[in-house]
C-alpha cells in the first residue's frame, strides 16, 4: 500500500553541486534530467539560484545560478511530469534573480536557511509565491538550532508565509531516528497548515533510514540524490528510496541506468560517501569542513589516516 | 544512559574472511585483535572453527579453521577482557574439531545456520557446551525463512539447549525496521530463557539503523566489523555502534586507528561495501552472488555498469 501525498525530489545537480562547484556539462545534467523524469520522481531540482555577485561565475558552473536559458536547454525537449526546482540560499540570493513565473520554466523554489536567517529566508519565499512559484523553505543544519529559536522561526513560517513545505535538514548527518521524531513533531505542532520534508546526509549511514523513519511519522516530501551524490558524505540515495517507495508510477530502472552511465563516473575526479573522517563529524555534530580537509590531504600524508588524532583534534574543537 | 546488558561482537576476520578466503595475515589479525581489546568490545570472533574435510587448506586461509596454535600466536601477550569466539557453520563443521574447554583459548562457539539445519546446530552447540564453551546460534538468511519452520527452529533451540543467545541474521540486507521488529518480538516470544542478538547486513545501507533499532527493542546482543568489512555489503560498522553506545567502558580511538591501519589498506585487494548491485540484490532479498560476480567483471565489460539490465535479470529471477 503506498501513500500518493509522497512527493520526491531529486537534489543530485543541487547538492552534488556543492562537490565540484556546480561544474556539471549540460549534456549530464540533460541525461540527469530525462532519467528522473522518466523515473516519476516529482520534483527535479537542478541546482541553485544564487547571486552572481556571490558567487564568480568564472569560478561556478551554470547550476549554481540556473539562467532561465541554461535550464531550458536542459529541459527543452524532455517528457516530464515533474516539477522544475531551484534553490536560493537565503543568506546569499536575490529577489530580483527571480523573473515573473510567467517567463520562467521554474516551478518551485526552494529557499534554504539557517534559523538565524530565516528573515531573510521568508522575503525569498515570499518573493517567489508573489511572483507565481510554489516555495518551501529548507532549514539547514538543524542539529545546530536552538530549540526556542527554531520554534520561533517555525511560528514565523506558518503565519507569514505561503511555502508549501518546510524541511528539515540534517546538514551534518547527525541525527538519530529519535531526533528525527522529536523534530517532525515539533515542526508538526507549530507547521499546522504546510507539509514537513526531511533532507537527510550520509555521515552515519542514516539518510536513508531517516527518511523511512520520516515516511513512518507521515512526512511527505523526501529528497534523495542518485547514488547518494552530495556534500560530504551524501544524501539518501534515489534508488534506495525508489525501491522503498510502492507508488506504481515509480521507476526504478531509469535511475540504475544513470548511475551507471552518469554518476558512477563522477568518481574519478569526485569524492563523496561515506568515509571515517565524515563519520567523525557526523557523530560530533560538526560541520564536514574538517574532515572534508583530511580527506583531500595527498594519500602519503601521515596524517591522512591517522583518525584516532583527527577523532580526538574534532572533540576537543567541540565546545 | 547506558544498558550494561549490551555485549558486543565484532566479527571482522570471521565475516570478512569470506571475501579473501580467510586469508588475513597473522599480523593483521594480532593488531585487530589488540585493538578491539583496547576499545572493550565485549566479543571477538576470530574466524570460522569450520572442518578441512568441507575447506582446503591450500585454498583457505587459517581463520577459516582457527586451529588453537594459531589462536594463541594471535592473542598472547595482549591485554583483553574480551571474549574469544570462534564460529561453526552447522553444515560445514565438526563437532571432533572441538577441544574440551580447558585445553583451548577459545570461549565462545557461535554456530551459524540455516532454519533447515538446526538439528546440526542444536548438535554443534551442544557439543560446544558439554565440552566447557558458551555457545550461541545464529540464524542466517533469516528473510527467506518459512515462518512455520522458524517458529518450530526456535522452539526446538529454546528447549534443546543451552546457549546465551540467538542471533537473527539478515544475511541478504534485505529487512527494514519493521521486519526487524517482527522478528524480534518473535524470537522474543519463543526464546524465554535466552537472549537475541543482531547480526545486520548493508546491501540497502540500513546495517547499523536495524542494529540501532534492535537496541531500542531491548535486544543486547548486537555484531559488528570494523569499517563494515564482510561478505558483500559488509557488515553495521562497528565505529558506528562504538559512536552510539554510551558505555564508558567503550574506546572508538583504538578502532579509528586501527581501521586506519589495517582495515583500509585491505580496499586495494578486497572489494565491499555499499554498490548498486548490492543494492539490487537487497531489494530483492536474494543472496548476494550473483552481485558479486558482475561487481568482478572487468571494467570494460559493457555488462558491468548496465544496472538496468541487471535489475531486470534478478527482478525475473525472483520467482
Amino acid at each position: 500500500m503506498f501513500r500518493p501525498e509522497i512527493k520526491v525530489c531529486d537534489c543530485t545537480v543541487r547538492d552534488g553541486g556543492l562537490m565540484n562547484d556546480s561544474n556539471f556539462s549540460l549534456e549530464t545534467v540533460k541525461n540527469i534530467y530525462k532519467a528522473l523524469s522518466a523515473s516519476g520522481v516529482d520534483i527535479i531540482e537542478l541546482g541553485y539560484r544564487n547571486s552572481k555577485k556571490m558567487f564568480s561565475p568564472e569560478k561556478f558552473g551554470a547550476w549554481r545560478f540556473c539562467d532561465e536559458d541554461m535550464l531550458r536547454k536542459a529541459t527543452d525537449g524532455v517528457e516530464s511530469n515533474a516539477k522544475l526546482a531551484v534553490m536560493q540560499d537565503a543568506h546569499k540570493a536575490s529577489a530580483d534573480d527571480v523573473l515573473p513565473k510567467e517567463d520562467s520554466v521554474v516551478d518551485i523554489i526552494r529557499v534554504a536557511t539557517y534559523v538565524k536567517d530565516v528573515d531573510k529566508a521568508i522575503a525569498l519565499a515570499n518573493n517567489a509565491t508573489d511572483k507565481g512559484y510554489e516555495a518551501a523553505i529548507n532549514i539547514m543544519a538543524i542539529s545546530h538550532a536552538l530549540e526556542r529559536e527554531l520554534e520561533e522561526a517555525l511560528q514565523q513560517i506558518e503565519e507569514e508565509t505561503k511555502v508549501f513545505s518546510c524541511y528539515i535538514v540534517d546538514s551534518f548527518g547527525s541525527l538519530y531516528s529519535e531526533d528525527i521524531d522529536y523534530l517532525i513533531n515539533k515542526f508538526k505542532s507549530i507547521l499546522k497548515t504546510k507539509e514537513v520534508g526531511v533532507h537527510c546526509h550520509n555521515q552515519q549511514q542514516l539518510a536513508y533510514a531517516n527518511t523511512i523513519e520520516a515516511i513512518i511519522k507521515n512526512v511527505n516530501y523526501l529528497d534523495g540524490t542518485l547514488y547518494g551524490l552530495g556534500r560530504a558524505a551524501g544524501n539518501c540515495p534515489l534508488e534506495l528510496l525508489m525501491g522503498f517507495l510502492k507508488n506504481p508510477k515509480f521507476d526504478i530502472r531509469p535511475i540504475l541506468d544513470v548511475i551507471g552511465k552518469e554518476i558512477l563516473p563522477m568518481q574519478k575526479t569526485m569524492t563523496w560517501g561515506y568515509t571515517i573522517p565524515y563519520m567523525i563529524s557526523g557523530i560530533l555534530n560538526q560541520h564536514p569542513t574538517d574532515a572534508m580537509e583530511l580527506i583531500n590531504l595527498p594519500d602519503n600524508d601521515p596524517n591522512k589516516f591517522n583518525f584516532a588524532a583527527f577523532y580526538e583534534k574534532q572533540s576537543n574543537e567541540e565546545f
